[in-house]
């Protein structure tokens, strides 16, 4: 819980050292200046959520599975408790997504490992808003966003004598799915697009991860 | 108006032969192949509205232009009636959309000429979905479709880290706006990735023509 030992200036704007305390990190009562107004920080206590000490949570959507652990354990866990994710090895490689016609709300997750790490790759179609069926695909580091920062990754849809890209550093887990598609962070494209380039109910994606 | 000489056989989706008759050119009594059930005809005249020789409408987008005339007087008339446009030369430029957050339904349009041709660059927001806008941009030639076979445009957003690409074949202005949209085929974002992109409530998007 943040402490605020500065009084509010109605209008002041600008940042301001706070008494902070995380239960989760070293951040124990340390006056650290704080990017947002310090009245605000109730409602949005912005460390402890982006707090890299924070337990991971599974990074599967769908949020069926209750799991949390350690960075270090979270490959074991898919490994043992979602053996049907299936892991192509390569830094090139397609995201065949089947049945993208299924009715309702769908997942297709497979893992890309490369680099000496392991990348989740998450195609979710859901209707962010009403009436309007959407996919998003984004591509995850199992790994901090420190991490993350030193890679990109491309998401390529190619059909007849059309393309579609998006480019992005992948998110970290610690972020997870929601928030990038919260934030259309991702590559979205509707299900009129999706036909464009699928074959017979199947999308390929051709996904690329580099260093940077 | 089509006239079938075949007496339709239920469950009979094959091809066949009819009396076809168009007003806008030679096909006038022509026995011809048509690639849809003879019954299906009277609700779908399929050729009149792709025929060639049907006149060209303005491409300008928002149809509050009734002019239509021949090809060859499309750029006399874009000239005269919509000086407002303004026309970039070469083969990669950029596509300023200023004011992206203005509400409502909005068009930003502009030329550019390459490759001795002109094209007609369309950013469209609109509401294709109730409650849910989006943008909409899109390549269109001056010309036939069969000349704009021989090009192909991609279209660049570049932000933070972050790019969305879109390529594909430019549409005849004999298609339109309209159609590219109706079927999403053109590049499609919603606002929060406008945002993600934009600066200052300005979208630059990358234009590069090419023949192929
Ligand atoms: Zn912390
Ligand atoms: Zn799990
Ligand atoms: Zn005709
Ligand atoms: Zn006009």
């Amino acid at each position: 819980r943040p402490v605020c030992h500065t009084k509010p200036q109605p209008g002041n704007r600008e940042s301001v050292g706070c008494l902070y305390s995380c239960a989760q990190c070293s951040l124990g009562g340390v006056l650290i200046a704080m990017d947002t107004a310090p009245w605000a920080l109730d409602e949005k206590p912005e460390h402890e959520e982006v707090c890299e000490f924070r337990p991971y949570t599974c990074p599967c959507p769908g949020a069926t599975c209750k799991w949390h652990g350690s960075l270090e354990a979270v490959m074991p866990h898919l490994m043992h408790a979602h053996k049907s994710i299936t892991t192509l090895q390569g830094e090139d490689i397609v995201f065949l997504a089947t049945d993208i016609n299924l009715p309702g709300a769908v997942d297709w997750v497979m893992m890309q490992s490369c680099f000496s790490h392991h990348f989740m790759l998450v195609l979710e179609k859901q209707e962010k808003y009403e009436g309007h069926q959407q996919f998003f695909a984004v591509v995850l580091l199992i790994g901090t966003r420190k991490q993350a920062e030193n890679f990109a990754y491309r998401l390529e849809l190619n059909g007849n004598r059309r393309r579609l890209t998006w480019e992005a550093t992948p998110r970290s887990i610690h972020d997870g799915v929601a928030a990038a598609i919260l934030n259309s962070d991702c590559l979205v494209f509707d299900t009129s697009i999706a036909h464009l380039f699928a074959d017979n109910g199947n999308l390929g994606i051709n996904v690329t991860i580099s260093m940077c």
